[in-house]
């Protein structure tokens, strides 16, 4: 009988269950489902309403769209329950889930139905930006180790100015809330009936590391004397690493779920980083880069050095026995989308229309027949700002070059060129401090569409360019966990790399450098980089001044 | 029994009679022609091929509009020949006319019609380009005094490069012509018989001084030994300032004109250098600045300087008695016109259309309610290079400030902007060198029908910004110079001053900028100030190597 794990992926607007096989990494079988509240953006259901930057969700619409979409991957894969040997759950982080000490969500207290702090702040809940200033200025002021890991910058998306947020603004919720809990643990907690915490979250979103684990009292204390004993207070569980089985199914939640008590269910992972094994990445030399709307760099290494430009490296923190880097642009297809929304011209999109293909591909197909340099354009793709390697979210796009010849096409390639030269800085910022990079695998959904982006990426970096097997890698992904989870005497496997060559990889066609296109890019190369870093690194503040007078 | 003078206006693709009362300016009718041949390009109407970059006209198309438009216009205006006082031509230059001793246009032999070179070359042929490029380094390395004249760069339009193209690839036409002539004052010799030239055309655009006359055989020599007597093998007739009678209308000219022959005609002038007296400006203290495709900028002075950045300065070149400056950008309402021709979306365009109004209308109705600096962008508004103050063909535009919250109006804003900074360059250039500049007066397209480019013109040069009261300023610049040609004894005026204060003039509507936004431009305008002296004063030359890469 063949054996499968599920991965379930929990997204911002929904969620996947995929039924991988054992063996090959098969997708027998899929469900996705979205949240019943989706996102609360604006104001609460009840109609309460919420400032601008907020972004809440409702935890208990995770376990709702838990129980339709297990059971329907398990009949469209045709598989019996019996069948499936471990369960691996990725998620998006920080996701903030405030809720008592057994578990239950405060927004589930009716009492509390109301108020928007009980309720769990996405990962892109950005009302915490002071919050997180005042941790960047502390942190910097008195040095705390912490800040190397995370590039000299921690970000307001993450737990501690979220936490701080509650605290300040709510105090009498945040006194209610026995647990502060990321979403993917709180899953897991659900799943078990144990609280353990992942060191993917922990690590990437928490500011914890293994030696130091998480930033002392003294310095909470400095922060707000409220916050001093946050982690014995607010973070209970212990953070283990990528790979470990958290517990099993418990026998109430395996009934609701259709499935059989007792199945290994692994630590959870952020979204983002469960594509690597999906990727076949199990080990040093890859990058992994998520190309969706944003940019996502991900690359293993056998030591942990800090430097300046990583959004995060840590210990177990993608994969067991390696430090975990990761890095980050801010809009990717994100511009493109911009680009064609604002920007496109009636004719084209006319053109576009009448041809049935996407204003994209129309786009696409123009622009593949320039040659590298032949747009006369360059762009600085800050857009959304710029998180590595400058970490500053204040900076915006530039476009140089214009004339009165420049058609959109031009623009399109400039601006894919220009995300592609964003990410040769990442990746050249990795090598320069030791981490070997010789290929790269995209995943996502411009990695699997967009062949002109892929072939650029590969033109300007140098390197080969994969693109995962799975076009739900972040799922697979997950499944690869709860398979390793199992372990072999349970029929997974006893060791991630043997599940990543089984069940991870990626696709027969290789995006290859074309050597002239590359030397003409790494020429372009050096210019963009003279400009990143003429507006980037503080020669020139035009753009921050711009900022200042919108 | 009121009197007239007739102001000839010879553009590019057209030409304009229009008759004006010499009491009050105003314009009694008016007639236009398009030229039977247009603008030659591509190729000659025998189908025989032309280079890219060549613009021919054939001379005798504009006799034959003259015998249309004047006597329309003088139907229109219900006028009788006899009332005529004077005639003004203006015409674009360098247009450049090989013709016999007699006048006698080449390309008016059947044997020479397929021959490119006896054609007539327009102002932006632009296939002299290599000409251009060695009379600059010769007399650069010479020292030759006229450069400094010209901001220290003289450009392929002009008559030099363009006589000696000729030269270099048809040394038989070149033989055979025993004049090359202005078209401006081609058109007065055939309308009085009489050669002479203007002071306006051979200044700004055949490198003559009044002191120095052409330049030097010496260095005509040095060029190319056959250029050594350019000046008195080619260039016959005596350069006269604006404002002199240039003759007298021939008899037979007048039959084919309908008019009385005798009537004086005044020397010719440049088209735009027309728009000045026509804007109501005969002394200093005011800069008047065409607007439309592109732009020039004018002023008057008491005292010639040379100094970087000025297109020309040419004593009695505009106005007699005063040296004229020009200096201009290669691109205005060009760059508009880019902007909504190839990056106006489908929905802008569609609701332009339902409401009945033109998209730049719809953009600029929505970015008048944009503040100074809201847009977040600054343009360097080189989309067809740098003529003042940089003398740049190569430059190209920048956009720096996007971000995915840019919407079309935010960059049709700050390209109008980046035009206005352009002109406050100019502006500041002339002002810091002694020349008083206290106000401006527009003329042109978009200064009589784009209200929120003529208001932010205002409130970034902090000037009151005035309409050249016509339409066709040109024109009717051209005709007041026929007025003062006729003099008072023939019923026109005796002295410039006079004929300016009656016949032209400007609008009752007066652009004051306002002082909140002159201070935020103020601000902006330093910021530009910094990228375009650091992109266009060789710190960066990142534009010049993408333009190579092309």
């Amino acid at each position: 009988m063949a054996q499968y794990a599920l991965g379930l992926d929990f997204g911002t607007e929904s969620a996947r269950a995929v039924v991988v096989g054992l063996a090959d990494g098969r997708e027998a079988g899929t469900a996705v489902a979205p949240y019943p509240h989706g996102v609360v953006e604006g104001s609460l259901p009840d109609g309460g309403r919420l400032e601008p930057d907020w972004a809440l969700q409702d935890a208990d619409d995770y376990l709702a769209v838990l129980e339709q979409i297990v059971p329907a991957a398990l009949e469209a894969a045709g598989v019996h329950p019996a069948d499936i040997v471990g369960i691996g759950v990725d998620f998006t982080a920080c996701t903030l889930v405030p809720c008592r000490a057994d578990g239950t969500p405060l927004s589930r207290d009716a009492r509390l139905r109301t108020e928007p702090h009980a309720w769990t702040r996405l990962w892109k809940h950005h009302a915490a930006q002071p919050e997180a200033d005042r941790v960047n200025r502390l942190a910097t002021e008195r040095g705390e180790p912490f800040l190397a890991r995370y590039g000299g910058l921690t970000s307001s998306e993450w737990l501690l100015p979220k936490a701080w947020q509650l605290l300040d603004e709510a105090p009498t919720v945040y006194a209610e809330a026995g647990c502060l809990v990321e979403a993917g643990d709180w899953l897991v907690w659900q799943l078990t009936g144990r609280l353990s915490r992942s060191a993917c979250q922990a690590g990437y979103k928490a500011l914890w590391g293994r030696e130091e684990g998480y930033p002392s009292p003294d310095f909470l204390r400095a922060l707000d004397p409220r916050l001093e004993h946050l982690a014995s207070e607010k973070l209970a569980g212990e953070v283990v690493p990528i790979g470990t089985c958290a517990g099993e199914l418990t026998a109430a939640t395996a009934q609701r779920l259709h499935l059989r008590p007792g199945i290994p269910v692994a630590t959870s992972i952020i979204d983002a980083h469960a594509a690597v094994p999906a990727a076949g990445v199990s080990g040093p030399g890859t990058m992994v880069v998520i190309l969706g709307t944003s940019g996502c760099h991900m690359v293993l290494a056998t030591s942990g050095n800090s430097f300046p430009g990583i959004a995060g490296v840590v210990q177990d923190g993608i994969l067991p026995g390696y430090f975990g880097y990761e890095a980050g642009q801010p809009a990717t297809g994100d511009i493109l989308n911009w680009f064609v929304r604002h920007s496109l011209p009636a004719a084209e999109q006319q053109e576009a229309e009448a041809r049935g293909i996407s204003p994209h591909q129309l786009l696409s197909e123009r622009a593949a027949l320039l040659r590298p340099g032949e747009s006369g354009l360059l762009a600085l793709d800050w857009w959304n700002g710029n998180r590595s390697v400058l970490m500053d979210a204040e900076l915006s796009g530039v476009l140089l070059g214009l004339t009165l010849d420049t058609r959109p096409e031009h623009i399109y390639r400039a601006l894919i060129e220009g995300t592609a030269f964003g990410t040769r800085v990442i990746l050249e910022n990795f090598v320069r401090h030791g981490i070997e990079i010789h290929t790269i695998v995209g995943a996502g959904g411009l990695s699997e569409r967009h062949e002109l982006l892929m072939q650029i990426y590969a033109d300007v970096t140098g390197r080969p360019l994969h693109v995962a097997r799975s076009g739900q890698a972040c799922a697979v992904g997950a499944a690869i966990l709860g398979a390793v989870a199992a372990g072999a005497a349970r029929g997974g496997y006893d060791c991630l790399e043997e599940a990543v060559a089984h069940m991870g990889g990626v696709r027969d066609h290789t995006y290859r450098p074309d050597l002239a296109a590359h030397a003409r890019y790494s020429a372009m190369y050096e210019e963009w980089v003279r400009l990143h870093d003429y507006f980037g690194r503080g020669h020139n503040s035009v753009l921050k001044k711009l900022r200042s007078w919108r």
